[in-house]
């Protein structure tokens, strides 16, 4: 474990620096199966498609259907099947970086496989990895998996629309969170029904443009 | 990897002959984080923990909150932290059947990591896999994480009392879980509102019987 873990981190800087001399932002994007990663970048393509160039690596067990869903934003997307693999690495990043031409790219976006663990142990040479947690999830979470809230940069609270319907309580929550990162910045928001989106809206074009 | 899993396979071949040799069925409850295994546990163990003896192993990468839960129906539960691992194996299993008197149970639910993917690589020793997916995670979950859904007896799909807030098309999730495993049983449940719970009760009773 510790041999795979030290050849992907070798890959990762490699990656790393490509993307630092490419002036390419790269987000590696880690949540639960359906907790609103897709819903997130067709929203964010959406809106932010027009001010900066995005581009998707999708990182799925099988099937290319989030991909299908991105389709219509005309970005260049790029699949990654990992054929049972419950995450991303660095080394299958590295391969379809070249499908990119990163000089055309201010930002690429990562949506690893869907799995609140081993993403979180695997660098993929990104600029910064981004959790989000929907609250039918339970508030639980942070708690449980306590890995991926410590490497996150930022936390996006999705589905708050459902919180009149199910038991999550946003305060046990937020204390859970803030004790394992107790300055991450926290998003509450709903992709489907647009509530806090312009804060995340800002929040990554302000990362896009430091 | 080929190792590992031999090495998985004949621990858990062991774990199974002590198990029938017990007349211990043994269920190995694989998710996602938060789809309710957890809250299934806790409304089996209020119903049915009259007419069999219950016991439950707890799979989590930290914390005992899950056990924490059950504790107020007094029966035997063993928590396995992972402290990182993605999945439970079976000499984990094996491990903690020390700690139970088989002679005196009818079932021994093993609650794995919330994870759609590599818990479904892992046999544990168990008499059959079921599979949680809740309406909230988006109908195509079946065609995403197939494995899972080829390998369980039974799908739960619950938080059905959610499906009007969502976009979950049920056609949809139905062709695809037909298409991996045209056979399997499906109960549309909620936990937490009480919806089809009666059908899964029955269901449940009846492989203790047999």
């Amino acid at each position: 474990m510790k041999n795979i873990l030290d050849r992907n981190q070798n890959k990762a800087n490699e990656v790393r620096d490509l993307l630092i001399s490419k002036k390419v932002l790269m987000v590696n994007i880690i949540s639960s199966p359906g907790a609103g990663k897709t819903t997130l970048l067709e929203h964010t393509c959406e809106e932010l498609g027009n001010k900066f160039r995005i581009g998707v690596i999708e990182g799925d067990i099988t099937t290319d259907r989030d991909a299908q869903r991105l389709k219509k934003y005309n970005i260049p997307i790029v699949v990654i099947n990992t054929e049972g693999g419950c995450h991303l690495d660095s080394h299958s990043i590295s391969k379809v970086l070249d499908s990119f031409d990163l000089d055309k790219l201010d930002i690429l976006f990562v949506e690893n496989v869907g799995n609140l663990i081993c993403p979180s142990q695997f660098d993929l040479g990104e600029t910064f990895k981004l959790a989000i947690v929907s609250t039918t999830e339970g508030d639980d979470k942070p708690a449980k998996y306590p890995m991926l809230f410590r490497e996150a940069a930022a936390v996006l609270l999705n589905k708050i629309d459902l919180i009149p319907y199910t038991n999550f309580n946003y305060e046990s929550f937020r204390s859970d969170l803030g004790k394992i990162n107790s300055m991450i910045p926290l998003f509450q928001i709903s992709c489907t029904m647009g509530d806090g989106m312009e804060e995340w809206y800002e929040w990554i074009s302000k990362k896009m443009k430091d």
